[in-house]
């Protein structure tokens, strides 16, 4: 591989500021740096001018000698692009180099690329995280918000390494399908514009069937499994829910796997908890210019209390200690027996599902730590999972992994195999076979015990991030009403 | 890193067939293969059995010893999935391996986890690529299709790791969205299960506005470019033409990337060739077990034509010589004068669309490489390419990338980053200005010259497998009438 200065160069792309400070021109030669304009301060014969292109968090600092008060009057302004020439120094500041500006050398200068608006929202303050919202074309030009998207990149490169490491193959399952995997979800319908919902309602139309955005791939990632053993993807799924919570997006990212010859609900609980481990570890790794993406989002962050909950967040997910794994009929006598105590109100009978509240209160609370909760009654999960337990309680092989602060973070299952057994789950569910023929083809040929997960991403990225409002992790979120840009 | 073969312990998952390989047990040890049954050959005393599981296009053979004609009565059939125990050995075939099944040893044997439907499509024969679309749920267990499965898996990681390379950050921009980034895209409407298009046409409805699915994430790209500095992504987009044709899906991935401070064409189709010679470089290396995308590709094609085709593909991407890059006005004087002499039938006039035949000839006869075509005529491309050219043939700066057999593969300009002059722009083409005042807010603060690029990722695939129809690089394509599964 080539070293990454040469690289750069190769590329014929102006150096960001990022490379500029991971592979430093020579101390005193001649540099130019591009970015916007996040502080200024203007003195008698100098001015400071500070930097930054969102290559990382930091800014580059431009120090300009102005005798004859040129640069003070320019006037720039805050959020103006500019493009700087000056001298590559060594500096006593925050950053290992700073930019050197002479306004009585020829050679060195300060371009205005692009002009700024009066009302230009993202001055040099703190600014919170709603008020950013009403900003969604410029709020990412805050350290603060462009660190969860900087974030975000190295996560998923660490999740592509993880996999790539267990032999998972990456796949692209189709977002628009004619079934509905969960059988429960609110769906969105495709059509084409200008098809009314007089056509193609229940069949014809552009796909020659009703058509919807996916709400999960796993159906499709099953058969991809079935011929090639191990499979994920990352993909946008879509939820026409009306509920609007800072946990739930319209359209969300999901990790989703399906791992063959998977027998135990533990092989799947350990195969997560590798997982997310993997990726946090690779996360908390890397200095200040480097890869290091909790280093980046700690530099963003201004609250005391929100650097504690980032760093409770991680060292919860990195401590040594195994997660501890308990069945839904554990977690409930747990609940009852601690949570609920000497009350009536609240306390949860056998098949009640587990609230947030007590998801959070379970990992956050009890066993501070992420925690699984396994076996599940039957009668909350979809047609597809295994059972386990017995008649008197039917549970299903799955779980949930619950993290402190957020609740459920991923959901497993092992999915039954068995042809028969699975038709008559369907069956007593009042499921048409006809529509699932294609999904049971891999039941009726060559069907081998199989499992897997979903983990909403951009929940994984709200919990590492210590942001409450999913909203504030999507680059352009949508919701009810939310679809303006 | 921990050793993979530590690694896959750890997991406590089964090793597929490609660990066993790569990392495989001491000879003479007790081992246990899973995956379906690829070939059967049963003699007198002695069975042999091809296992796949996926993980790799090569098979493990079972050599059965069988003094009883135990293995010849079970009447095992192609298309099962085993699990087989045995005696872990080296071998003289055509892997360095093979399992050794002795029917009298108590401590080896042969689980049938599931059985076989007798039209089990995938025998041991060569099937046609027309006929494994008609089993869409079970082709992929054929080396022929599970090979560019994994080669797009490879492919993927190759682009990333280009693009970290140079600093640009992977971004998820949404794919549910209220504007028509081409202006003229045929598109998908998208509304929840049960609103009418009596409902929020023109607006209202769910998401406040009449909401789309995205043809190109282009607009969202450069506002993301324009606070991170290089961004890229690879996500679906959907285009509902009804034009049936083998290089056309209704959702197919797109990677589309946008740079700040780029400032010429030439910039953007330097990195693009980068871009293209790193993928297939790291996809073409690497041995039959190992990463080796090509190998795994040839090995599952069987006819002289196809092996020759992707030969051929492949060596003229990486032939060390630049790839040519030529105006529209130069192409059509090439075409005119070499591919159109003598004939008045198919003579371009300047401001002519190009055909896809036309590229082809360019990139397949002429330069025999592919090859750069700029600056194309105004009128033929969207509203944010910024201009060149002069007044009598205006033009923009813009480049597609052709290659031989296929055409277009790559297609980006230079954004427009003048307000002024791209509000012009957007009037004298009629476009109501309130509907992009997000996409134009970048304008008003700190605009910066920037460029994009977006690759239609199936075409690549089919251009790298010599594959004809795009539909066989899916794995569940979408078309007019083609949604079943």
């Amino acid at each position: 591989m080539l070293p990454q200065r040469l690289v750069a160069r190769l590329s014929l792309l102006a150096p960001t500021i990022r490379q500029l400070m991971e592979t430093p021109p020579e101390p005193h030669t001649k540099a130019t740096a591009r970015g916007h304009i996040k502080a200024l301060r203007t003195f008698k014969n100098v001015g400071f001018m500070d930097l930054s292109d969102g290559s990382g968090h930091g800014t580059l600092s431009v120090i300009v000698s102005d005798p004859g008060a040129v640069f003070a009057a320019h006037q720039y302004k805050v959020g103006q692009s500019v493009e700087v020439t000056g001298r590559w120094a060594p500096s006593r500041g925050r950053q290992p180099f700073e930019l050197a500006c002479d306004t009585q050398d020829p050679a060195h200068g300060i371009a205005v690329l692009g002009d700024v608006a009066p009302d230009y929202p993202i001055q040099k303050k703190r600014h919170t995280l709603a008020f950013l919202r009403s900003a969604p074309t410029l709020r990412h030009r805050t350290a603060l918000l462009s660190s969860v998207l900087r974030m975000r990149a190295r996560a998923e490169a660490a999740v592509a390494a993880f996999f790539l490491l267990h032999d998972v193959v990456k796949v692209a399952p189709p977002l628009i399908t004619a079934s509905d995997c969960e059988g429960a979800g609110e769906q969105f319908q495709v059509r084409p514009l200008g098809e009314s919902t007089a056509d193609g309602g229940g069949g014809g139309g552009f796909f020659g069937t009703a058509a919807y955005l996916t709400v999960s791939t796993q159906l499709h990632l099953e058969v991809l499994a079935l011929s090639l053993n191990r499979v994920w993807t990352l993909t946008p799924c879509f939820r026409a829910e009306t509920s609007n919570t800072p946990r739930h997006l319209s359209e969300f990212w999901m990790l989703e796997a399906e791992l063959c010859y998977v027998t135990s609900v533990g092989q799947l609980t350990a195969f997560v908890e590798q997982m997310v481990r993997h990726v946090v570890a690779h996360l908390a790794a890397g200095g200040e210019w480097a890869a290091g993406a909790q280093h980046d989002l700690l530099a963003a962050r201004h609250s005391r209390d929100d650097v504690a909950r980032i760093r409770a967040a991680w060292a919860q997910v990195l401590l040594p200690a195994p997660w501890p794994s308990v069945t839904y009929s554990e977690a409930l006598e747990t609940l009852n027996a601690l949570k609920y105590k000497g009350r009536l109100q609240g306390r949860l009978a056998w098949g009640a599902p587990l609230l947030t509240e007590d998801e959070k209160w379970l990992a956050g609370c009890h066993y501070q730590l992420p925690v699984f909760v396994t076996d599940y009654p039957k009668a909350q999960k979809p047609f597809y999972m295994r059972a386990s337990g017995d008649a008197a309680r039917p549970t299903v092989a799955c779980f949930d992994l619950l993290v402190p602060e957020l609740g459920e973070l991923v959901g497993g299952s092992l999915r039954e195999h068995d042809l028969a057994t699975l038709e008559a789950e369907m069956a007593s569910r009042g499921m048409l076979r006809d529509a699932m023929r294609w999904y049971l083809s891999t039941r009726e040929n060559g069907s081998v015990p199989h499992g897997g997960f979903g983990m909403g991403f951009e929940r994984l990225l709200a919990y590492l991030a210590a942001v409450d409002n999913i909203r504030d992790i999507s680059a352009f979120p949508r919701a009810p009403n939310v679809c303006a840009c």
